[in-house]
């Protein structure tokens, strides 16, 4: 499928903008000129320019037309809005991606590769005194297996902490699960069978991409503007004209562009979801490390018939090695439990009663409060060190949260040649051919901000600049 | 599908010998007159008397023909084998299989309802003693998510450990999971998609009937014999009636029936699997728990061209809650990888840890040593005291190992009431039901003999066999 005509014009006018075309502060042509020489409706050339408005590039005045805006980032350039083609293809990215998994693992040089948080952070050790205190109860756990939908002093914190995202849930309504990953493959084992398809953001994290390949699913990468996330028209189109299953979004920190989806555009993803009358599956795990302000609200706080999945973990905001995570499946309840129950009986429990013991006492919470203004320094650093190192025609996302940046360059950059060239000297970058099943992404990669800037971190940005000006 | 003709005349001779038509000593009709009064050919006759001779009724005397032996166990009897439906058929049995796991984790009361070890073992307190011990060094266990294929360490133990089973194998064709069930999981959703058929024995172990239900796929199930296992000829046919597309056994210990497949149905097995050209997955989980003698071959240990999934975990034999297990998959070894990685990403890994480290130090065989004797012994006790309490017409599995026992009751026995009124009373078994999805064990339930017998759980038995006598 193509994208739209008004998006197709859009997207002109942005380059136009960028090619100073049309400089900040002049006046666009007006809406009827417009229509005449592109040779399209009046309609169409207000729906681009709805676009422009939206995504910050222009800004109507009363009775004088658009003008150029300055954009929302000085003086970095966000990513273009994605031209995800959106007909539904085979994902191959999992060779790769499993290499660089494994490479990042192995590695003791410089990951950037990896959305893993800093270990060094004073709640690893909280973690392990707990792990070494209450390991010493684990007599008292139960006769054998924990109950397949996991321990209740869990969910009761999970549930009491949902409230933060907007979400008033029963611990009666929440199964743990062994992280998130796990969390969403359940959701969509109960919702899929092999074959269907699956709406995902484009770019899109190349987990869930892996993962929709491993059910035989397919995929269909919706075009994800960097600022508001999943784009609605392109959504809604596809929902038209292919019979899918499922929305598969991250609306807090988009993996890997790092947006927020605005409240409006949540209502009107959950009345889309309503219409075509199917369900959202909602990756949350980055929710909680939003750098300022409030939390946003969760999609699972505006479900009004238990449509959205809500699914979470803290391997993002604590650590990994715990496998905790969790899923609010709404109205797919049963179907949910039994996926977990089939497949893995239950979860570890001694890492459940761990992770519920630091949320009761309130040390997440308090950590979260570090951790997000810790994450939001360095990723001030990234952009600091990408602007002196790397090529000036570089875009960059602007993240709200989370742990990653997402890095554009000009079409010459071959970023998973980046890849191979950076592993030899032992760094690691996640390449943007992870992010799509149609190689849209060859010239983007994905960089991790999560752990402090060391000299040594700071060279790799520098290696990794110099590698790039040689390749633009 | 009908059982075969021969099969047919096997079951009604034994229902004669039950009956006393036939006693014990005399001599069965000659094969020729058997032929003329049922009408059936010579080798039809031949075959159901080899059947009778397998399964220990009858014995050939040279040159007078068959005469009727006294049955293997003394003075019980063995369940008939089983009259499984071979044709697929949707699973059904969930609800109740989870209501059941559910009554029995939240029961103070009586529980043999339940596969668990005895979590009373000093083993119990050696885990609980390495998880506080090793925890103290979890921050050395890597930089966030465990290999998708496991922490070497333990793969090591288990290859070293596998050649008892007389599997010799590296441990790089080895995956780690979370139990077994999760390894079975892996397997299903890497060899099937939803609607292929898979075989099974039957009675067969609710766990993985549910497995199969919650994926899309349907059971077959496989006539099996209380002695020996899975019936070939009855395989055979479903081989050539149906595109099974995998095969999935226990081999030692078949839950529920407790027998062991002889070495010798094994090769014929795996000479099957290969002329069909279809996989093996050996659930193997009871195998390091046979009651005497030299621990028996798996499957894998003759599996010549990589077609067997070898599947098992420590949940059986030292502790549940670890949610340790692993897969050798052979050929399928990407495939299974891809399916976890996708699913968990990792296993959590200090369970690796701490099960590496007991089976390192020899703390496992060590106990295991203790485990199988004590098993024994708690297994003839069940046995005594169903001889004291139960109807006299019950049969009753004879376990070579394991952790259950299968009795089948007259056909006026609702075992399914059964369950029910003892969970009036906290007591909870297994109904036969849940062992098939054909409605088949109506009349059956299995107990668990893992648990010291106390005066508790012998007074349970008695009021077992008070109900059971008012339903005979």
């Amino acid at each position: 499928m193509e994208s739209l005509l008004y998006e197709q014009l859009a997207d002109r006018l942005i380059d136009h903008i960028e090619e100073g075309v049309y400089p900040v502060g002049s006046r666009l042509p007006s809406v009827r000129a417009l229509a005449k020489s592109e040779q399209v409706s009046i309609a169409t050339v207000t729906s681009a320019y709805s676009i422009l408005e939206e995504r910050g590039w222009a800004e109507p005045r009363p009775k004088s037309g658009y003008f150029v805006k300055r954009t929302a980032i000085e003086p970095l350039s966000m990513p273009k809005k994605s031209r995800a083609k959106t007909s539904p293809r085979a994902v191959t990215v999992a060779e790769l991606a499993m290499a660089i998994q494994r490479g990042a693992a192995a590695s003791r040089g410089v990951v950037f590769s990896a959305a893993i948080p800093d270990l060094e952070f004073p709640i690893a050790e909280v973690v392990k005194r707990n792990f070494t205190r209450l390991s010493r109860y684990s007599s008292s756990f139960g006769n054998g297996y924990e109950t397949p939908e996991g321990l209740l002093e869990l969910r009761l914190q999970i549930a009491r902490r949902a409230i933060d995202a907007g979400v008033h849930i029963s611990p009666d309504a929440l199964i743990t699960t062994m992280g998130a990953q796990n969390a969403i493959s359940h959701a969509l084992r109960a919702l899929t069978t092999a074959g269907d398809i699956v709406a995902v953001e484009s770019p899109c994290y190349f987990g869930l991409l892996q993962m929709i390949e491993g059910f035989g699913l397919k995929a269909i990468e919706i075009p994800t503007d960097p600022v508001t996330g999943i784009s609605v028209d392109a959504l809604t189109l596809a929902l038209q004209r292919w019979p899918i299953k499922a929305i598969l979004t991250i609306p807090a920190f988009t993996n890997p562009l790092g947006c927020i989806i605005p409240m409006e555009k949540k209502r009107i993803l959950i009345q889309l979801a309503q219409r075509y009358d199917i369900p959202i599956i909602e990756d949350d795990i980055y929710g909680d490390l939003q750098f300022e302000g409030r939390r946003s609200k969760a999609l699972k706080s505006i479900d009004p018939d238990g449509r959205v999945l809500w699914c979470s973990s803290v391997s993002k905001t604590m650590d990994p090695h715990l496998r905790v995570g969790w899923i609010a499946p709404g109205r797919y309840y049963d179907e949910v439990l039994q996926q977990k129950f089939v497949s893995e009986i239950s979860s570890p429990t001694l890492p459940q009663v761990v992770t519920a013991e630091i949320m009761k006492k309130g040390l997440y919470d308090r950590h979260l409060r570090h951790a997000r203004a810790s994450y939001h320094q360095r990723y001030m650093r990234l952009l600091e060190l990408a602007r002196e190192h790397f090529p000036e025609s570089m875009r960059v996302s602007s993240a709200k949260g989370g742990l990653v940046a997402w890095f554009e360059m000009p079409r010459s950059v071959d970023a998973t040649e980046l890849y191979y060239i950076c592993r030899e000297e032992d760094i690691h970058i996640a390449p943007g051919e992870l992010f799509s099943v149609s190689g849209l992404y060859q010239n983007c990669f994905r960089l991790s901000f999560s752990n402090e800037w060391t000299p040594e971190r700071e060279q790799a940005i520098a290696f990794i600049g110099r590698i790039l000006k040689k390749m633009t």
